[in-house]
């Protein structure tokens, strides 16, 4: 089996789509699973407001039947329910041209406004910030929703919590608390440090009324993965490569780090390696570190 | 550039989706020029009632804009006019196991039935059914269009006629008349040949009466390609493995050839081979022959 | 597991090399199972002078140690036997510009060359002509044949046999031999029909006479095939469109059929469609034909 | 055009393969400039053994033809020049099962070894190191030498310094003198910081006599770079994942940073993101910070 998902949907057009192919026939799913995990994307302190008003939830639109699987192509919309507000800006049959409403000619930094408009000869940025926009990951959310679905029927848990915002760390437990997801969501900033949540509340409500933003550090963490995921035989198949690149595929992401990250180059060899112990009835050998992953977001 | 396009849809599920990525941007696009080729794809002398009933049309979800495409995905939906009727049978939340509607629990000879059931483990074969019948094209004549907008663009027109109907030939005139796809569409079985069409009605109303179906032979012609599309230099890349995989997976094709096809097996090379001619003022030289490929569907 | 393959070389280059990848470990392997098929693809009834003073065989570059694969990419080398005679004419470091020797400058018909020198901006065609030669398919044997060491493992036999040559229709056995290809080798054309053998050896003396070439069909048989390879949930994963897309990228293959092919075209639905007949103990349902495909080369 | 590669062959195997599918015809190349990048992967202070006697080059296969690319795949090998020495141990036919030498049957941490044997079901774990090893990025190196060919026609500079290692960090100028490599390989450690050399010699130094290993961080600098590259439109065609994706798929890696990297996590938007300043005569605007990437390895 191999999975692979496609995405299209401007971010103030009718809709997201997305086509996950290649996953079994008759794994049960619901759209309540899945939009757990939208409803997630869109907490945080300090979101805009469009992040307060929307609440997303996927439409089925084919590859499912009876809370099953079929194991044809899963595609899913998630619609814009501001579309109202938007429909005329952005409609596939609306005005060309001059008459467009609304139209972007200042490039932003940070953004790919201005590559953009380069590569693909447009006048309007609107017509590639719409697509570049971070909201475009709603749409990968609901596949990984589906992937994880596929996960969890093989005890694999797959949770995350911050580490750091604007220059605050909070404080990481030796023992990271199971259900992970539950712990974090308990946080309004998703840390499992109340101490350092009232400063970095504190400094984001400065940072908004600064008119400012700030960046931060997330921890992703796999738990109960089976030895053998990837490969090591060729350039393309290796773990660590294919999650690097899907997660700095993510807008506003400028760093990945597998394990002790860059942590690691600065420490010799002996206290890098993992140690691999022998192992306990009917297991023979299991190496001590967990995979785990963890990527900053600017 | 590279296009790549993936379906999903049941026959009679919701809707089909498909998303086309790869297309650039500021392409002139209208659902008319979709759906005009949605529609000839429906016609056809003694076609099913669901033919009849329906009338297939795209509703653009991303990708699209003003009129043009923006470079970014282009998602389509196909609604399925008669949901209503099969919402119950085929909804993403419906009844499980026992409580199913319309189960079918009798593979049918010359589909993917049976195979299909064993692959994926399903008890109702309608699990598979949905997925592997012909309706799928519907997608992929959409996304076809877009390609084809494109390459008319160009100056490249693609069109096609029938050539045989359960085994009644079709007079080919010498030189095809232009746009084909319209001269063609004159005949209610698409011949280019009246008194052929007379014949070939007379034997698919036989056929219906006996309960029985006709095959037939399309040919599909390519005007106005550039020089050197595909490549020699790899197996994968090469232009007539390219369109026979493609043609190929269409349901019932199960022959193939490109030029004089499996006739080109029969003569001798000095017949076979295309001749070089030296061009006119502004082309140095041209191969007589233009790409043309014929495909028989039983 | 995926397999993918990737060749390079010219015809009178160095050598072909072709990596596999996506082989399983501890596969048994030998050069001398590749080099059979090597030997096999030499045979043939008028072949060119090349074709009788070659012996291809592969030299093991990586992927395979002590008789087994490794699950790593296998690389293996075809060598040029005569590269001492075309070292100067095609060597990596050789003369440019006008001191090239034998260069090709008129495009032959039903060859590459002129879509190949336009599309790549090349002046000399044998820069086109070294790597669209068919000599390409040696490596391509190769891979094959490791593809068919694995299907071996499960009992899968492909073999094929002539069906025609110039026009001239071998007769085909109700019940093909087993094995179909050393059967089929007994014969210098490999037809399993001797009075047909001599009207084509016959028919080939007079093309060769007459510098002319001929085509023919050839229909290839696989056994043993469990039941849903391939799959119907997308267009690019159907069995009939992969086979059909390979096949026909094969130089001078114009036509593939699969099952009955073309003839299907001609027949009523009723005697197209293969039966679906109750098995016997352990087996709860068959149809009734293999898999098999044919195709016709020019 | 779209570039792929693929990469085969063992550690102590006679050769390592690489076929890079996709360049252009005509582009000018020498075994001199592929060989000059493979010399200054084996530089280095305290590297092993190995990377001293040996001296990297390249025989040509195939795809190059007096100087020039064809546009056919290029194929090159990499010998073992040690291969005497281990032909008996890693010969494709050697003796098999209980008489292998060397065998490897205790997993090292910090490598696959152990998870290798599991998933490949191996008892030599020799089987999984010898393709693991980072000996098989001398092959990417051969290909990234044709694609920096490919980028220095268009201007496009990409070099690389150390900044950091066993925890001591280089000065870096503010302005990167040019071209970047050969300031880097005047220092024996890669840095562009002479008192920073010393103290790095002397921690590599003791670290070796210690039996334990160092990692470090390095910077990749990209000049010249044109606009556009990569796309904003679908999550596969990011720049910046495919980069980091490339990156951390290589042995050791274990942490990319794009730009800031993970420093752009501890600072407000307003010191992260990239003014666009209005060009001068025949541009029209351009962004201040060029793309570089950075990547530490452990």
């Amino acid at each position: 089996m191999h999975l692979r998902f496609v995405t299209a949907g401007e971010s103030h057009g009718k809709a997201l789509a997305v086509i996950v192919e290649g996953l079994p026939a008759g794994l049960p799913v619901t759209a309540e699973w899945v939009d757990r995990d939208l409803a997630r994307r869109m907490q945080g302190y300090g979101r805009g407001a469009r992040m307060k008003i929307e609440r997303d939830c996927i439409e089925w639109i084919a590859g499912v039947r009876a809370g099953e699987t079929l194991g044809s192509p899963v595609a899913m919309l998630i619609h814009n329910r501001d579309w109202a507000n938007w429909e005329e800006i952005m409609a596939a049959e609306g005005p060309q041209g001059e008459l467009r409403r609304r139209r972007v000619t200042r490039p932003r930094p940070g953004h790919v406004d201005l590559s953009g408009v380069l590569k693909y000869d447009r006048i309007d940025a609107r017509d590639v910030l719409e697509r570049a926009s971070a909201r475009e990951t709603a749409a990968r959310v609901a596949a990984g929703a589906l992937a994880r679905r596929l996960l969890d029927e093989f005890g694999v848990e797959i949770g995350s919590h911050v580490v750091s915002v604007g220059g605050i760390d909070a404080h990481v437990p030796g023992e990271l608390p199971r259900p992970l997801n539950e712990a974090a969501d308990r946080s309004e900033v998703r840390v499992l440090d109340p101490a350092a949540e009232a400063t970095i509340i504190q400094r984001v409500d400065r940072a908004k009324k600064d008119g400012d933003t700030l960046g931060g550090e997330i921890e992703v963490v796999a738990r109960g993965v089976v030895a053998g995921l990837g490969s090591h035989v060729s350039w393309d198949r290796k773990l660590d490569g294919r999650l690097a690149g899907i997660l700095m595929s993510i807008p506003a992401v400028k760093g990945v780090g597998i394990g002790m990250g860059f942590e690691a180059a600065r420490r010799p060899g002996s206290e890098v390696h993992d140690p691999i112990r022998a192992g306990g009835p009917g297991r023979s050998a299991r190496r001590l570190s967990p995979l785990d992953e963890q990527c900053r977001r600017a």
